[in-house]
């Protein structure tokens, strides 16, 4: 018996977001790879990201890492768009354990769902202005067409809870106009944790468009990444769920519920990361 | 010639936020004491602060007080209702100058404009929650009704530059609906400086209530302070405005200019609080 395989099989994946947004990676990993033992880091105290600039996402980024590591994870899901696309390829230059992004899994599966190689993508401004998937996508297939378009009232409409809302309605309707406009998108990528969350709403309005989320394009790829280096965790027992935020209030609890799908209050833990 | 008292008074003003929402208060510190230097910190890398806990406001606040006092300035503002909420006493104690919040200036001018005695009140979550209008106002006339009102989305509103939009006036509107219906209350209280953009659209919802905002009722008592204790500079040479960034994007600037009325693109500098 090869224990030093068993326990680096048995070590958890860490996971790590702006906010609470990257819980639509987790759920969608629990779901996936319900015997995998995971550690969530929600840097509430500094969210959003969306907004910073590339050298400050970078620092941030690799605290961030710094503190999974610490942890003793065996492979490092960065649940946040705007930190995939500014600070990938730093994180993947420090880090001893393999760090995987939201935007390539996202880029993947886009592709394999556009037959017209036209596709839509959705963001914060700063996933949009940073062009990462954009990049991506051109890099993997250089006859994709693309059309981006930044969003940035729905994460703050998505966290005030108005997933119904007639408001939330007229502004995302607004947003996909340039994509009714263009009928020969048949993929919409949402590049942003958040944006699952309104799916319902997205579906109506463009309803003959196919949604590809980068949540479970991630998950996705996690998955094979673990099967094809044999660390695919084997058995239920011992399993571990921690969740660590920068900061704590009665909101992100309330959020990161509905989120997850099921509470996470017995299970948040404080963690600082900036001093 | 008293010469420690001549530098005492060309010494400048500080002022913080976290972001440029407090650049309401400059614009209004400009226009009433133009022979100040100012100094401005927006703790742009870390906002917004009103979705974060007191304790790590305490923790931010405290470090942005640390910077301007190293500037020299002989007075500080707290341009910003979630630190002035959560932190004030702590910063006052702390500092050797004295430290000026938007709360209490805000409370006063609303009680000095309400012949009803019956206040609204209207601000982001966080300043809402914490109850510092609500106690401030109590204290200074206990026969004061005053009706508060979260609008956790008009900050993001006014970010994305929607100053006239319809559904910035659908929103505002289903925020307001519970000042329409108390005909008695005759004061409307922003305590969020970024509201006063939105001063247009409140009016022609409440065109029979006051507006009061916080931003112009701070400068009258940060002048109200310097004419007591003799700290008015009298002349306008040598006169410095600065303004620090924790973190700078091309938003931000576009931002500031439309909050200030005039670019700062030349003026800012980018300051890292955190480490």
């Amino acid at each position: 018996m090869n224990t030093h395989a068993e326990n680096e099989k048995s070590k958890p994946i860490g996971i790590f977001d702006s906010g609470i947004g990257g819980l639509t990676v987790v759920k969608s990993l629990l779901y996936m790879l319900p015997k995998e033992s995971l550690i969530y880091f929600g840097d509430t105290a500094r969210l959003p990201y969306g907004t910073k600039s590339k050298k400050t996402l970078i620092d941030f980024s690799l605290q961030n890492v710094d503190f999974l590591l610490k942890k003793n994870v065996k492979l490092i899901v960065v649940a946040c768009n705007s930190a995939s696309s500014a600070a990938i390829k730093e994180m993947q230059e420090y880090s001893p354990v393999p760090v995987i992004g939201v935007i390539e899994p996202g880029a993947i599966s886009a592709l394999n769902a556009t037959k017209s190689k036209y596709i839509g993508i959705i963001g914060t401004r700063g996933t949009v202005q940073s062009g990462a998937y954009y990049r991506t996508l051109i890099t993997m297939d250089s006859n994709v067409k693309i059309l981006q378009q930044a969003c940035p009232l729905l994460v703050p409409l998505i966290e005030e809870g108005w997933l119904f809302h007639q408001s939330t309605k007229n502004i995302l309707s607004e947003y996909l106009v340039p994509f009714k406009n263009e009928k020969l998108i048949d993929v919409i990528l949402l590049g942003c944790t958040h944006y699952p969350l309104l799916k319902h709403m997205i579906k109506e309005e463009l309803p003959n468009v196919e949604i590809v989320d980068s949540a479970s394009a991630t998950s996705v790829i996690v998955e094979k990444y673990l099967q094809d280096n044999s660390l695919l965790n084997p058995i239920f027992e011992n399993k571990i769920e921690e969740y660590y935020l920068s900061d704590i209030t009665e909101n992100f609890i309330t959020l990161a519920s509905e989120f997850l799908g099921k509470s996470i209050a017995d299970k948040v833990k404080l963690y600082k990361n900036d001093n």
